[in-house]
């Protein structure tokens, strides 16, 4: 795929500044809203933002890693999720209901055969990567596949008219790999992205710190982005980096989620930097790691609520957050409509 | 009135932790969501809760002691954004639109004889309180009034149905009095308790913190709460005392605003402590001294979005995730149900 993002035209700043500054309201009171407003109003050249049909793409896949015991919970619950996931009673479901998200669920490559199920998009590629312990995740051609794939979802939500989009995840043992991603992209030490991901006990944090130095050790390859996701997969952060690259080409608004996402905008970011123009951080959870990725990118998560669930849960639970940016810009009154002194 | 609060029984805690950890994610993975869940199941005594007709109430009130210029905004300022509020063009007006919200705009003691508005509830006890630099801004009857007026408005809300409110203010000056309160009430130094208000520049915020020192050297009185609120005032601020102290009263959650609520629950708090089991802090504001206070309190605001409007509009951002927890602990599936394999 084409990985060429340009920044949005930088011409519509001044005047977007001028409107938030004359909203009747102290200067800069209304915060983040403001900044949110902002860059929303940038992003689509427009005083007049809107938000569209907002959905949330959730990819799920499975990771050879998970054999080497990295995570508490077994591979089959992968698959298993995915039904509850369609009978409306897993995290998402309740918060795509309350915020009017619809949901998209991708099989990017779960380790089972799943019988053809409706609301399900079947792009596997194949059957859990494999164990990067021992060899490369992924071949060259899987990743292309892959991002092609994740491009090809992001235009089918562009074409049922999406502006906005939140890309989530399923996939045991995918904070494993999110760690590797991190640590090789970043150059932050290992130990420091290494964390208790859906809920290790320090006995298994310790196990998980150790096989991932091992595998660590064992990569021959550089930091270079594409080598990096190629080794260590997983499908369904792969599918995800595509998803997002092909967003800001279409200039959709990117809802980052949490530990595991900010690491696909991360490799997002190493091979189109203006990506980050597009994207509104949602979530910075508990996982250890998350900070310092948060930080290496330079951003500022709209929520910190002790969440760590996936799915797209954190980016969901900040989007009324944007929907009021939006609402502030297109529903507040000027001051000199207000016929209020202008008090600032 | 009477200031006597009960702690909500505990005996239903058990279970509602049995019920949040049988929720299908790994335990604890939604963080605040959960202990705001069981916040509000243990207010509510229920294992499922509900939010009923949110309503946010703004009382507005003028303050004596802006004739010493502790605020860059004129006095007319708060009669002006009235008429504001009523036309729908105020910060808080898309915000309330958003999450469903009815707002009461309650007139405390405006220095206007305003003329009869729908939409405005006239309890105005005097206009404006008296200049505390000098004198003491309100009697002992005024705050008596005060307070009693805030129960009843608290009470009109509950007969309307409403299990949720929060309170908000308009009132140019206001931070100067919170100011007053914080330091006597937490014994936390003036000098950080005092911050830009509505956007005072360096030389305006040193002037402020000038007057208000002299204030505080003038002042005869001790750090007994009722003799604070009466000689600093202000109306709104004393009237939303009353206001909280009945909604928690009557089981009601209370959503509390930014740095002038958070002053106005502290002095809550030591008229009757149990009322902090009632409480949601939702926005830690930019205002110097915010941090301070909640620091004193205990608690942890939900959201951090550099805001400083008031108006009720850092409570009400927080409401889709107060929303969030009680549609998790209602709409979720349970392990059991699932069929997954209990991951933790």
């Amino acid at each position: 795929m084409d990985f060429n993002i340009s920044s949005p035209k930088r011409e519509i700043l001044t005047e977007l500044d001028y409107k938030i500054n004359d909203l009747s309201k102290p200067k800069g009171s209304l915060g983040r809203l403001e900044s949110l407003a902002k860059q929303i109003g940038w992003i689509q050249q427009t005083l007049t933002p809107t938000l569209k049909h907002p959905q949330n793409i959730i990819f799920a896949a499975d990771h050879g890693i998970v054999e080497e015991g990295v995570s508490q919970s077994p591979q089959e619950v992968t698959r298993q999720v995915i039904n509850n996931f369609l009978n409306g009673g897993q995290g998402i479901n309740f918060l795509a209901k309350q915020h009017g998200f619809e949901i998209k669920i991708v099989d990017a490559g779960i380790n089972y055969d799943l019988p053809p199920l409706k609301g399900v998009i079947d792009r596997k590629i194949r059957k859990s990567t494999r164990n990067y312990l021992y060899e490369s995740a992924l071949t060259s051609s899987e990743v292309e596949k892959a991002l092609n794939y994740g491009a090809e979802i992001t235009d089918m939500c562009v074409n049922e008219g999406s502006n906005i989009l939140s890309f989530g995840e399923m996939g045991i043992g995918n904070t494993s790999t999110s760690s590797m991603w991190m640590t090789l992209l970043t150059g932050i030490p290992l130990d420091k992205c290494v964390g208790v991901g859906s809920g290790l006990d320090s006995e298994g944090v310790k196990h998980k710190k150790e096989v991932l130095k091992k595998a660590l050790d064992n990569y021959q390859g550089t930091n270079d982005v594409m080598q990096v996701i190629t080794y260590f997969g997983g499908l369904e952060m792969v599918m995800s980096v595509g998803a997002m690259i092909r967003a800001a080409q279409k200039g959709v608004i990117i809802l980052v989620d949490g530990f595991i996402m900010t690491n696909c905008m991360l490799a997002a970011s190493k091979i189109s930097p203006n990506i980050l123009d597009y994207a509104i951080f949602g979530h910075q959870g508990d996982e250890a790691g998350h900070k310092l990725v948060i930080d290496y990118l330079g951003v500022k998560p709209l929520l910190h609520l002790d969440m760590r669930l996936g799915e797209g849960s954190g980016a969901l639970c900040a989007y009324p957050i944007v929907d009021s940016a939006v609402r502030m810009i297109n529903e507040m009154n000027t001051f000199s409509n207000a016929h209020i002194t202008k008090y600032f």
